[in-house]
């Protein structure tokens, strides 16, 4: 592996977006028990799950901000999901976030650029708790996720489902904020602290 | 910034390196208030603070672990320093390397092999916090420190200085133990987690 430079990324105000909405998209499992066993049944017919989330980071008063879904009053998540078996990483992300943030014309489709993978979070068991390595003495992890950052272009038009928000929230509100946000969002600031962000006034 | 694939780290056991003891290395400060004082000083001569660190990765039982200086009995740092003003960051680590790790005889010097950068933490004032990015509405930070990857040859030879001892440290034991690390180090499983590490076994 080189030595590389730091890296830059360009941020554009939250307002050089535009939001409408769409259908709701359902949650497929009503409780975390729920999703659990449905992910039990899939890891016997289909292995371990990869999924891939999206980082899109707008900026507002000079500070990067990350777009979250909120479900519900208090739940976020990044946009993405699971991997058909066999799906390539990058076409993966590519549809999950057009089913969570397009418009449902192609025409209205955003130009998703895919950038560098920040974190892996493996979960040793079918449990809710993942950790950032695969833990000593696991050899079947039930799944990996992928957070990949997202280079979004200067304007762009998301559809929201109707049962979700979207939210645009500060690094500094994630940062140390594991209650809130839970150990995969909360440590994103850190993952994130490498770039440097271009932010882009207009 | 373009796609790249995930990286590979290639880590050696514990085993085949070396160590030895050296002089001891004093802190220059012998308490946090001297330390904060010192910096305010160094400061107004000479700007911002640079400091770099180095991430030394070593495996034991197909886990990385992580090479810590500890100072007295918890007190734990990654080797590294400030840099001279104008002083290039990664020759100045080798620098701060060879002075924290080194053997003295010149044809003992371990062939530094500077890596990515995979953090930077900001200090926006003379205080003992530090943030994972420059907090909003702060013009003037007080220091950024940089964490760069370090890739260790199969074999070396590490002086250790005599007040201080070298502790190789698995990444469960780092990871989500902001108490006995703090911010900086225990956040580093994280950081590294995107990362593919090839165990070489001997």
């Amino acid at each position: 592996m080189k030595m590389v430079a730091s890296q830059v990324v360009n941020t554009y105000p939250l307002s050089s977006y535009t939001f409408g909405t769409k259908e709701p998209k359902m949650e497929k499992d009503t409780s975390v028990a729920d999703r659990l066993a449905r992910m039990k049944v899939n890891y016997m017919k289909e292995g371990v799950r990869t999924s891939v989330e999206g980082i899109l980071l707008v900026q507002e008063h000079n500070h990067p901000h990350i777009l979250l879904l909120q479900i519900g009053n208090t739940f976020c998540k990044l946009p993405g999901g699971r991997l058909k078996p066999g799906e390539n990483e990058i076409e993966g992300l590519k549809r999950k976030l057009s089913s969570k943030l397009a418009a449902n014309s192609p025409a209205l489709q955003p130009d998703w650029q895919i950038g560098e993978c920040v974190a892996m979070w493996w979960r040793p068991n079918f449990e809710t708790i993942m950790y950032p390595y695969c833990p000593p003495h696991i050899t079947k992890p039930k799944e990996c996720k992928k957070l990949y950052l997202v280079h979004l272009s200067e304007r762009e038009y998301f559809a929201v489902p109707k049962n979700l928000k979207l939210l645009a929230v500060p690094l500094f509100e994630l940062y140390d904020n594991v209650q809130r946000y839970g150990p995969v969002i909360s440590t994103i600031p850190q993952q994130l602290s490498r770039f440097q962000f271009n932010m882009i006034q207009q």
